[in-house]
C-alpha cells in the first residue's frame, strides 16, 4: 500500500534545496570532464544511453534524488499502476498503456477480461486486416488496391501516430517494408481536410477513424467531410473507412465501417500510440512487423523503468532531475532537441504528452498545490533551431533545460563528403558541440559575444533510429511524465482543462451567449 | 537625437510596477465587458483587427505604456530606423527589411546606392526570372518546363519563406495562382536533403540557393548534396540552380547558377520574407503579383507603426503589453495560436523572429542588463492545440499569455454543415469560447474542474488569408518584436549567440578536441 504525498511535505524535497549546486563549468573541465561524461550515462533498451552529464547534479545532488524516489514510493507506484490500481482517480480508471506492448506484471484483469489479451488480440486482427490490404484481398470497389492510409483524429489520436509515422517513413523506405503512405487529418479548420483530399488519390485511399469515445467533434466533422468526398466521387465511403475506438462507443458496431478495432479506456489518448491508434496506421503504412518491432523497443524500455536504483533506470532518473530543475532551480521550460529530421513532429508530440499530463495545480485529490509542476516543452530540430531560437537558449535572461537526441547513422545511409566530413558526421559534431557550448559557455571581454554557461542539458544517444529505438525512445518520455506526476501527486492521466472550452464553444454555436463572450462571436460572424 | 536608456533606467517602468493589476473576471463581465470586447480593438492594415480587451490592461495601465512608449522614444527609434541609421550597432549595420516593401521616410542611400530602387530592381528581376520559368522561356535541359522550387536555406532562408508559402499554398489552388510546388530543404540531416529529392522530380526541380554569406554550413553541404543527385541523374547543376545570396558573396558571380539575386547585410536572416530569400521561391510558387500582393499588406501594416498613439499602433501596443507581462507579470514564455491550418508554421517562424532578435543579456552597448528580456514562444494550429497542451494553459501553476489569430472565413472555401454549423464556424466559435475560457474562468466545488481565469491573451481577427494579410501579420510581428528591442535596450538584429557551438562544432570536425568535448565525440565515433 503506497502513500500519496504532496512534494513539499516530503523530507527529501527540503532537502534538495540546500543541496550545493553544481557549476557545470567546473565539473566538466579537463580529464575529470571527460570522465564525468564517461560515467554519468545509463544504458537504455536497443542500444540506447541516456547521458546527464551535462544536468546541473553531482553525487550529492544524485544521493537526494534518490532518497525523493524512494520516499516518493515512485517504483511501488508503478507497480500499482501496471498491477492495475485504479490510479486515474479523477476518471476512476485503470492506466495501461504499458499493457499494449508487454506483460510487466502479473495478469490484469478489468471487465471480466484479461487486458493483456485484449490488446494482443486487437494488434492482431490489425495485423490479419494490414496484411490483406496489401495484398489486395481488402480492395476499393474496383478491386484495386488501396494505396494510401489517411488517420482522421485529434490529439492523441494523431500527434502520436503522426510523429511516429514521420519518425520511420525514411527507415521503411530503405530497408523495403514502405507500405502505403499516410496521411493526417486533424483540424477542424476545413482547409485542412480539403487541404489532405486534394493531395492523395481518394479512390484508393482508406480512412482510418480515430476516436475513443466515437464523439469527438473535430473527428466525427472530419469523417462527414471525407464521406461527402467520397460520395461526390460516386464512392461508397463504408467500403474506404476503418474505425479505431472504444468497445462501447457509437462506431464500434456501425456498418459505416469496413472493419472496427478497439482500445478502451485504459489508454489515455496521449499514451496510445502504442494501442490500436498507432497500430491501424502504422501496421497499414510500414507492416505489422514493423509495428511490432516498435512495441517490442516500447517494451524492453518499459523494463529499465523498473529499477529501484535510479542510477540504472533513465526514465525515473530523467524525470527526478527534471523536478529538481523545475522546483529548486526555478525553470519554467524544456527544450527538446531531436538531431534527427525524422524526429521532427516528436517535440510536438512530447509537448501534449507532457503538457496535458501535468500541466496541472490540483493534486490527486483535487487539493491545490503550493509548488510549480509541469513545464513549458517546446522543440524543433537541430541544427535548424540552432539557426532560429538557439540564441535565446545561449545568452537570453533565462534558463532553459534542454533535452537532446541523437544518432550516430542516419536513417537513409545516403550522404556526401563535403570538407573532410560527411553531413551525418557534421550533425553529430554540431549536437557534441552545443551540449558544451551550453553547459561551460566561454568568456569574452566583449559582453556580447560571452557565454555564460551553466545551461544544462542531457543527451540520449543510440546508433540509429530503427523501430525498436523509437519504441523505446516514447516509452522513456511516458514513463518520465509519469514518475514526475507521481512526485507531484498529481493525476497524470486526466485532462478536465480541456472541457471549459468545449462547453462554451457549443453555447458559442447554439447561440446562447452574451456580454464579452457573445462580442467575440460577433467578430467571427458566427 | 534619441537616447538609449536601459528599460529599468526608465521612470515609466517603476510605475508600471506600481499599477492595479486588472482582474479579468472582472472587466470581462456582464456588459461592460461586451463593451470592453468593442473598445479594446485597434484597426491593422487590410481589414484586421488587433484585439486586447482579454489583456491584464486597463486605462490606467495604458496610459502609463503610452508614457513608457514616449519616455523610451519608441517612434523616433522606429524612424531612426527606416531613416538609415546604425540600428544593429554590433555589427554595423543598418537595418532596412521594411525598405524592401514600401519607402516609410526618406531616401536610404548606403554603399552608394538607393537602396529602395535596389530591392525593387531584385523584385523585379525574380518576378522576369519566375515569369520565364512559367512560360518555359527557362526550362531544363530538355527544354521542358520546371514543376517544383526547392528551397535550400536554414534558419531565416528557410523558417519565414516556409511558412509563408505554407500560409498561402491553398490559397493560390483555389484563386488560379498556384504554378508551381515548392520544397525545402534545410537541416545538414543527409535524410532531409534525401527524403526531399525522394519526394521531387528532380529532372523538372528547380533549385534556390539561399545563404546572404555564401558561407552558411548546412547550406553549402545540402548543395553539394543536391548537385550530386543532379549529377547522378546526368542533369547540369548549373541549369537547374539559382542563388540568393549578397552581391559580396562567392555565390554573386558564380557560374554555377542560372542566375543570381540578391538581398544585402541590412537585411537579417530572420527579416527576410520580404526580400529576395522570401521572393524568390514565393513568386516562382505563386507568381510575382501574390508576391507583390503580400509586400503591399506589409507595407501598409509598416504604416500602422508609425503612429504616436499606442491605441492606434497595434505593433507598438502588442509590444508594450508584451513588455507588462513580462517584466512586470513575470512570464516567460508566450503561445501563439493561429486557428488557421494554413498558418501551421507561422509559430516556427515568430519563434525565430522572437527569440533571436531579444533573446539577450546585454544591452546595445554590451553591458549586461538586470531585467528580463525576450520569452519563449510556441506554439501550434487551434483547435489542434486544444486536443494538446492547452490542458497546462488552463489549469497549469504558471501563466502563460496567448496570442490568438483567426479569419472568419476558410481559404478553400469547401466545407460541410454538421450538426447545424460549418467547420469553420465551429473553428471560429471555439477561438471565441478559449478567449473568454481562458480569460474568465469558471469556479466548480471539485477543484480539478475549477478554472482559475486571468490567463490573459489577444487575438488578431481577418476576414480571410489573402496575401495582403499575411504581409500584415507579418509586418505586425516584425514591428512587435523591433519595438521590444527598443524598450529593452537591445540590439535585435545581431545574433552572437549562434557563434560559439559553431567554432566548437568546427573543433570536433577537425579532432581538435580533448576533455568532456572529446568524450561526447567519442559517443557518435566522430
Amino acid at each position: 500500500m503506497t502513500t500519496w504525498k504532496n512534494y513539499d511535505e516530503l523530507a527529501s524535497a527540503k532537502k534538495l534545496e540546500a543541496v550545493k549546486k553544481t557549476d557545470l563549468t567546473e565539473v566538466l573541465s579537463g580529464d575529470k570532464g571527460a570522465e564525468r561524461v564517461r560515467k554519468y550515462s545509463v544504458p537504455m533498451a536497443c542500444g540506447l544511453k541516456y547521458n546527464y552529464a551535462a544536468k546541473q547534479v553531482d553525487d550529492e545532488t544524485l544521493g537526494v534524488l534518490s532518497e525523493l524516489a524512494k520516499e516518493a514510493e515512485l517504483i511501488a507506484k508503478f507497480k500499482d499502476l501496471y498491477s492495475g490500481e485504479v490510479i486515474n482517480t479523477g476518471e476512476k480508471r485503470l492506466v495501461l498503456h504499458q499493457l499494449t506492448r508487454g506483460q510487466l506484471g502479473d495478469k490484469v484483469v478489468a471487465d471480466g477480461v484479461d487486458k493483456r489479451e485484449f490488446y494482443v488480440a486487437q494488434q492482431k486482427k490489425i495485423a490479419e486486416f494490414a496484411e490483406k490490404v496489401h495484398s489486395g484481398a481488402i480492395a476499393n470497389e474496383k478491386g484495386e488496391k488501396f494505396t494510401t492510409a489517411v488517420q482522421i483524429g485529434i490529439g492523441g489520436s494523431d500527434l502520436g501516430p503522426r510523429a511516429m509515422y514521420i519518425a520511420l517513413e525514411n527507415w521503411a523506405r530503405r530497408n523495403g517494408c514502405f507500405k502505403m503512405e499516410a496521411k493526417f487529418i486533424s483540424n477542424v479548420d476545413p482547409d485542412d481536410a480539403a487541404g489532405v483530399l486534394e493531395s492523395v488519390d481518394v479512390e484508393h485511399s482508406v480512412f482510418i477513424l480515430v476516436s475513443k469515445s466515437g464523439t469527438t467533434l473535430e473527428t466525427l466533422t472530419n469523417e462527414a467531410f471525407v464521406k461527402n468526398a467520397l460520395k461526390t466521387r460516386g464512392l461508397d465511403p463504408s467500403k474506404h473507412m476503418i474505425a479505431v475506438t472504444s468497445e462501447t462507443s457509437p462506431l464500434a458496431k456501425s456498418s459505416d465501417y469496413l472493419q472496427a478495432f478497439f482500445m478502451d479506456d485504459y489508454i489515455g489518448g496521449r499514451y496510445s500510440s502504442t494501442s490500436a491508434v498507432g497500430g491501424a496506421v502504422l501496421s497499414l503504412a510500414f507492416g505489422p512487423d514493423v509495428f511490432a518491432r516498435f512495441l517490442d523497443g516500447a517494451a524492453a524500455e518499459d523494463k529499465t523503468a523498473l529499477n529501484e536504483d535510479i542510477l540504472q533506470n533513465p526514465a525515473l532518473l530523467d524525470a527526478l532531475i527534471g523536478v529538481y530543475e523545475r522546483n529548486v532551480l526555478g525553470c519554467g521550460t524544456t527544450a527538446v532537441l531531436p538531431y534527427s529530421q525524422a524526429l521532427s513532429r516528436f517535440p510536438a508530440h512530447l509537448q501534449q504528452l507532457d503538457m496535458e499530463s501535468n500541466g496541472k495545480s490540483v493534486n490527486r485529490f483535487g487539493e491545490p498545490v503550493d509548488y510549480v509542476t509541469g513545464p513549458v516543452i517546446f522543440g524543433e530540430p537541430g541544427t535548424n533551431g540552432q539557426h532560429s531560437f538557439y540564441q535565446l537558449l545561449h545568452q537570453g535572461t533565462d534558463i532553459i533545460p534542454m533535452q537532446f537526441i541523437g544518432f550516430k547513422d542516419s536513417q537513409l545511409g545516403i550522404d556526401v563528403d563535403i570538407q573532410g566530413s560527411t553531413s551525418q558526421k557534421k550533425l553529430c559534431a554540431n549536437v557534441a558541440a552545443q551540449i558544451m557550448a551550453f553547459a561551460c559557455g566561454k568568456s569574452d571581454e566583449n559582453k556580447n559575444k560571452n557565454f555564460k554557461g551553466n545551461r544544462p542539458s542531457s543527451i540520449i544517444v543510440g546508433d540509429s533510429l530503427t523501430p525498436e529505438a523509437l519504441g523505446a525512445l516514447l516509452s522513456h518520455f511516458e514513463n518520465k511524465v509519469m514518475f514526475q506526476g507521481f512526485v507531484w501527486n498529481l493525476n497524470s492521466f486526466d485532462q478536465e482543462g480541456v472541457q471549459l472550452g468545449k462547453v462554451l464553444a457549443k453555447k458559442v454555436l447554439a447561440h446562447e451567449t452574451d456580454g464579452a463572450l457573445k462580442a467575440y462571436s460577433d467578430m467571427f460572424e458566427i
